[in-house]
């Protein structure tokens, strides 16, 4: 087991990476300090596969399920699950814990920041996308009607448990979309990262927690890194945002129906690549080598929309520029004003790529 | 003008105190150097008193309304403001700006709060109550249908414009619900103060701002150095609670509908002085001098629910003990562990005083 500590709330919070987590919950929560009652909020899929054994590991919590995945990020849900602390007589001392992946750390984040006005929170990330990505870092949020994370807050955990058996069960794709998250990581902040990525990307995305454990815990840590520099997003922390400006808007220009988060991120940091060789940031050979790296990853069989569709979901349009995460040499990024022109030609080579393909 | 320097978020900020503030907004929030795109939230009431002076003060600020008083704090109503910052394009570093008494900016305060996990937040309290306590602390929160305040954040506001001018047209109930929290700042850290509230409490019950404006500022001055050394309520925060622990039980018992919360801190007062004078805090002289200003208060004719029922909704009852927050000498407060059974024989003799009456 790695034992992380990450700055954030004014404190530093311990992240556990290991195997075998679950079923000493309770013996963990204890000998971190965390005390108080328990509340626990799981992911309806993943109780179904681990609820008996959280209930076995922590006997005295209460158990509450929240609808799988994204659709549990919304106001309603929200209202319900304060209601719950609310019956159950939980005061602002007591805690809360998600189980499931970053939707249900995300909801259950934000209903403990602002549950009389902030209780703790313990997540335990069970995909490999929020044991690297969304369970740390103190970003909570949920969904407005009009827009996606539009509501939220910054609330730092009292500790992270990613026990790395959950991913076992995960579909593939879930994996490969976590695994994304990972190259992002070494891409921006660790080259030697990037080199054990290449060796072993296929057999990273079979999930064996032996091979796991040190990556995801090297992933944590550069996000630790940066988010210690940055917690509230003032600058530093924007470049853990490589290839999310192009592949958010690509989810939102699909309708965040027909591409993972994960895969829209690995084809926004494929024309970031493009970009970043085109600044002169990375040299040929290096654009090529991170390129053969991504074009590993599978993607579904998607008719991308157009590179003006994808700019005008991103808000942007080419009369202007704005900031913009470029790499080079690999393991180091930086954020720079870059003209929205540039960001369509970039988005001009995925469909390159897929014709190639 | 008085200008008062409060900390809070990791930063200080402005409170302005005087008299022709609303329509100097505009060229207040330039010297103060509160820049951004400005998203107005007023009560309805208010802004149909000073909408429009205050649409020329803020030439290019977007305006909209919210229920009046407490019927503003619902997750709808949040839902909806958030709503209107989505379609008016705000983002994160564009302000939030509440017109109104302390459940407007419990309200807005929240919604900038969680908006984009935070934007600034301008409060211009238009009501006494909301001068001295609720604009300045960085206390947000809504109610949820199972409790009131259910749901907050801590959010420091960037800027509080406290315009004596606006407290002429309230009512003069309204008047003395906001003394009363004047006198409860007085009591447990300003005795000069409350000299000063025995010597004119009538005249300031009239509104007059020349009257008011050093007294709503020395009360602010109290309030402001209490959340400094306690900004997110672990202890010292506490003794603002002065005659609130038995004032909201007692709200609560009566529904909400029938004392005020200035009038129920009042009686919450009274029941407090007098346990002080038992635990020995007050001698007999202090506690008639405070029950005596105390009763100046006019309040309504209600009559109250039985010890028993205050107690039960105080979520205490006869067998435990909690923090009590007792005065002592006058001007000097501090915390302490009561048994129920003194707040029960505290609560009795404000029904002495009711047939004393």
């Amino acid at each position: 087991m790695e034992r992380l500590l990450v700055p954030g709330g004014g404190r530093t919070y311990p992240v556990l990476v290991g195997t075998g987590l679950l079923d000493e919950l309770g013996a963990i929560l204890a000998r971190e300090g965390i005390s108080g009652r328990m509340a626990v909020f799981a992911d309806e899929a993943v109780y179904a596969l681990f609820g008996e054994r959280m209930r076995k590991a922590l006997p005295e919590a209460s158990f509450a399920t929240v609808p799988a995945g994204e659709a549990a990020k919304t106001i309603r849900e929200a209202e319900r699950l304060w209601g719950i602390l609310a019956e159950g007589g939980f005061g602002r001392r007591d805690v809360a814990i998600s189980v499931g992946g970053g939707a249900t750390s995300d909801l259950v984040g934000f209903v403990a920041a602002t549950y009389h006005r902030g209780m703790p929170v313990v997540h335990v990330p069970t995909t490999l996308l929020s044991q690297v990505d969304a369970s740390v870092g103190g970003k909570t949020a949920i969904d407005h009607p009009l827009a996606k994370n539009l509501v939220g807050a910054f609330h730092a955990p009292h500790l992270v448990v990613a026990d790395l058996d959950t991913l076992g069960t995960l579909p593939a794709r879930e994996r490969w979309c976590g695994l994304a998250e990972v190259v992002k990581a070494a891409l921006i902040a660790d080259a030697d990262l990037v080199a054990l990525l290449e060796e072993r990307l296929e057999a990273l995305a079979q999930g064996e927690a032996v091979l796991l454990e040190p990556v995801v815990a090297r992933a944590i840590r550069i996000k630790a890194e940066v988010v210690a520099a940055d917690e509230f997003d003032h600058g530093r922390r924007q470049v853990l945002n490589f290839g999310h400006t192009l592949g958010h808007a690509l989810e939102t220009a699909t309708g965040f129906d027909r591409l993972r988060h994960g895969e829209a991120v690995v084809l926004g940091m494929r024309a970031a690549v493009h970009l970043s060789r085109r600044l002169g940031r990375l040299d040929s050979k290096e654009a090529e080598r991170v390129l053969a790296l991504l074009t590993r990853f599978p993607l579904p069989d998607v008719v991308l929309p157009s590179p003006e569709a994808v700019l005008c979901a991103s808000r942007r349009d080419k009369k202007g520029a704005g900031a913009f995460v470029t790499i080079g040499p690999i393991g180091e990024a930086r954020v720079e004003v870059v003209e929205d022109a540039l960001l369509f030609d970039a988005l001009e080579t995925l469909y390159e790529g897929a014709a190639n393909r």
